[in-house]
């Protein structure tokens, strides 16, 4: 193995409180270690080792790559129009999901592929390093298998969605839907994905569905996260910490025993303000969670509809502006957050054994990642001890 | 004269209504000729007239450079940590102004005008092909003519701001330094100008300094702009109809008689959501602006202390989500608003005669500006007919 040491780090972001300052490990002038794929050390930039390869990070900062835990990216077809006219307070007959249903199960295998890829490109440039996306678009029991295949193509992390919403062919009988989606889907699907994900919501799926369907899941072995309390009070957030989910996501609308639940489980609470942002609902509160000692991601939602956003940067810059975050927990969240959300423990952080993905910004300190909002400060970024941007 | 067809434009905004639909005269499956420094066809790409060069848009959007009409750029000097501490409400001892005035001049020469083009280069890269840029760090005669000769080097749009707040070893004195600021600054400064500026403000300079300060840049040949309105209500706008200045900058504090005032006259309204993001403070609102005729300009403000974002597609994607505006409002504001803000009829515009400065967008349309909010979706400029990104 060669090893690589980037010197001239103005401040490093580790996540290992062992390491430096804070819930961040921040080391300030520090420099880090890269083993292959891995990191060996981190520390002060005055007590580094040798290495085969020395690197100048010029006075940068540097942090893990992002871990955007959301994301809905098999899809295809065009929304700008509605998203236009929502924006314009312009009539407008919206399809919503049902749109972009259509259009995906339209689209060839390439097509969906190539879609993928060009939103995990544009991502990664922004500095994500791992990413999850979901099904849901197909909503067959062929273009969800497919739609799954596609994913896994691109990413470990691969979520079974069929329960997006009711398929439309089913709208008149959702039970069927369910005992599909239970049923020959899951079968179906099971062997593409890692994680099954439900969308809990009023004009979706209540909560005994979600439970009978994270529930057959799980016994296929699939993990289960949740969509739960996103536009309204409901079961979601507490099923999931029931089920011991990995993850309820949205987290909007919070009774305070919702909040009791998240914190005395093990769920994350993934909170995506892209799609408040982009639907002009209210925030999430981040802050109430934080306090509560909840464990809090930030992710992008990045779907057609609702949030088309694949910029973990600029959700950072919403939470702090918006949720109560400080830029602190907020990089926290995209990075050691975002990988709890996903139960991993090898990525989301910059200590000795996790894997090398690494951001580096064209500014001094992660902060700035709050402080100079929409600009591009992704500079380099780094995945398996390789630099791919 | 070499001439160039750039080719396949899904849609191309000239923001000249007699070339395509609506306000921003928008072509959809466009060619856009370029002639030298200069636009000299645009139009339906089944028509584009033969060239000299071809480039194909790859179905991208086309649309006029930004124009930043408004950014305090001369300066020195980190505030990282203020903004750290007011964002995660921790107690800080800011010297706000202070701090970037007492950076400022201890820096040299190079160090300011490394500090500008650096985030000059950084805000082309995100699509300004023109951008103002102020003094107002410096404070004292020999400081501020230093500010305006280094902005000078780097920009035609050059503001004096002496008054941007009253100098600290006036502070006893607040008559004095308008004195100065009339007097021997104004002397030393108006060479290096094109425009003059004021921050009324309470705390800053109310409306009778404002106007002496206004109405003896304009005897020395400078056009006057204001930073009015912005923390609180107060006479700055209409003071900016009544002297005719070009723009009156922020316009967050609004009386009906200040509508009215700017609904009469020549005075752009120029918004700045950017500086509301970052100090968490309520929006300006546009739609009320434009609902009452008002021309309204969009700028980034960018600074050190209150907005340190030089991303005008971030303040377009704000202006949608928070101030009432279309997309399409918002984009016009970003180009031909601006350049209305400086008093130029050159950029912000597509159309035969007007500077070849333009900006192509990963993606279909401009709308996808507010659509994918944070993705940094510019992906080509050029100015005066060279690609520079
Ligand atoms: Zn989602
Ligand atoms: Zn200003």
């Amino acid at each position: 193995m060669t090893t690589t040491v980037i010197t001239h780090i103005a401040g490093l972001v580790t996540n290992d409180p062992a390491l430096g300052e804070g819930p961040l490990g921040l080391i300030e002038d520090a420099a880090l270690v890269l083993d292959g794929e891995t990191v060996a050390w981190a520390g002060p930039a005055s007590r580094a080792p040798d290495a085969d390869h020395r690197v100048d990070a010029g006075g940068r900062a540097v942090l893990p790559g992002f871990v955007d835990s959301h994301s809905h990216l098999v899809f295809a077809g065009d929304r700008t129009a509605e998203f236009n006219a929502r924006m314009s307070g312009q009539p407008y007959k919206a399809g919503g999901i049902r749109t972009t249903v259509a259009a995906t199960r339209a689209a060839s295998d390439a097509e969906l592929s190539a879609n993928v890829a060009r939103h995990l490109r544009e991502a990664l440039r922004q500095g994500t390093t791992t990413f999850e996306t979901k099904s849901g678009y197909g909503l067959t029991v062929e273009d969800e298998a497919r739609a799954l295949r596609i994913a896994a193509e691109h990413t470990d992390e691969v979520t079974y969605l069929g329960a997006h919403i009711v398929a439309p062919e089913h709208a008149d009988d959702p039970a069927a839907y369910v005992d599909l989606v239970t049923g020959p889907m899951l079968d179906a699907c099971a062997p593409h994905a890692r994680w099954i994900d439900v969308f809990c919501e009023k004009g979706a799926f209540d909560g005994d569905q979600a439970r009978a369907i994270l529930t057959a899941g799980k016994a296929k072995g699939l993990l289960p996260r949740i969509h739960a309390n996103q536009l309204s009070y409901g079961p979601g957030v507490q099923l999931a910490v029931e089920l011991d989910a990995a993850s309820a996501d949205h987290c909007t609308h919070l009774t305070d025993a919702d909040v009791d639940a998240l914190a005395s489980g093990n769920t994350v609470a993934t909170l995506l303000p892209g799609a408040e942002f982009s639907t002009r609902a209210p925030w999430p509160d981040a802050r109430r969670l934080l306090d509560a000692g909840v464990t809090v991601a930030l992710s992008t939602d990045c779907n057609p509809g609702s949030s088309f956003t694949s910029s973990v940067p600029f959700c950072v810059a919403l939470a702090v502006r918006d949720m109560g975050m400080t830029p602190d927990e907020a990089v926290w969240s995209a990075t050691a957050g975002g990988a709890a959300a996903l139960r991993r423990t090898d990525v989301g952080r910059l200590a000795p054994g996790a894997r090398a993905d690494l951001t580096v910004l064209d500014a001094p300190s992660h902060v700035h990642l709050a402080y100079r909002p929409g600009v591009p400060l992704v500079t380099e970024v780094w995945r398996r001890g390789v630099r791919v941007v």
